[in-house]
């Protein structure tokens, strides 16, 4: 197979990095499913989220290893990576061990754009 | 309020484009909520989404705007657009018309990580 058809359609793991060696991470709660929050790693990230279980992501802003919740403790407890078919994206399956956004919002997508104006989320 | 506080906790929509003009999109179908694709969008693909209702993508590989399903006829509907804390990411709540995946595959996310190696998502 090519490159290509064996990252679509094998079982091989080939994740592709973009050209600033990042790829895209969506993170869904394991129960709900709702979107917790959107982020990039680096293969520094994929593979400390992988070795442990807890999910790891490359800060753009800082340029460096973001430990989700190092700070807050909040971390997000990895159940599942699913990947796409050209490897470029994935979603994490995550229990979150406390409010994933910052904000301290239990998701970062708490606003709907309606018209020209954000609006709080139904929950 | 800063711009800061006011993009993270107002009502203004004051979408957040990296340096390379583009935010993070995240489709999610209306009514089972998988993840169906991730993809990235610029300010063109923004308001032509916004403008017909059909998620417009910015196609990194071509370099141009990209309505999706523009040849296989499998748009997707937006029926809502929820919008993250820093604005840099949404995510669009959609009605395929089809098969979301290139590959036929009813989402692009159809296998998982197990160990070193990609397995079909139970469906």
């Amino acid at each position: 197979m090519s490159d290509r058809s064996e990252r679509e359609a094998g079982r091989s793991f080939m994740p592709k990095f973009d050209d600033k060696g990042l790829l895209s991470a969506v993170v869904v709660h394991h129960e709900t499913r709702d979107v917790l929050m959107v982020a990039f790693m680096d293969v520094e990230a994929l593979n400390a989220t992988r070795e442990t279980g807890v999910a790891h992501f490359h800060s753009r802003s800082r340029g460096k290893l973001w430990k989700k919740g190092e700070s807050s403790g909040n971390i997000l407890k990895v159940h599942e990576i699913l990947v796409d078919c050209d490897q470029d994206a994935f979603v994490l399956s995550c229990t979150p061990a406390g409010p994933t956004c910052h904000t301290g919002a239990r998701s970062c997508f708490y606003r709907v754009l309606q018209d020209d104006a954000l609006e709080p989320v139904k929950t």
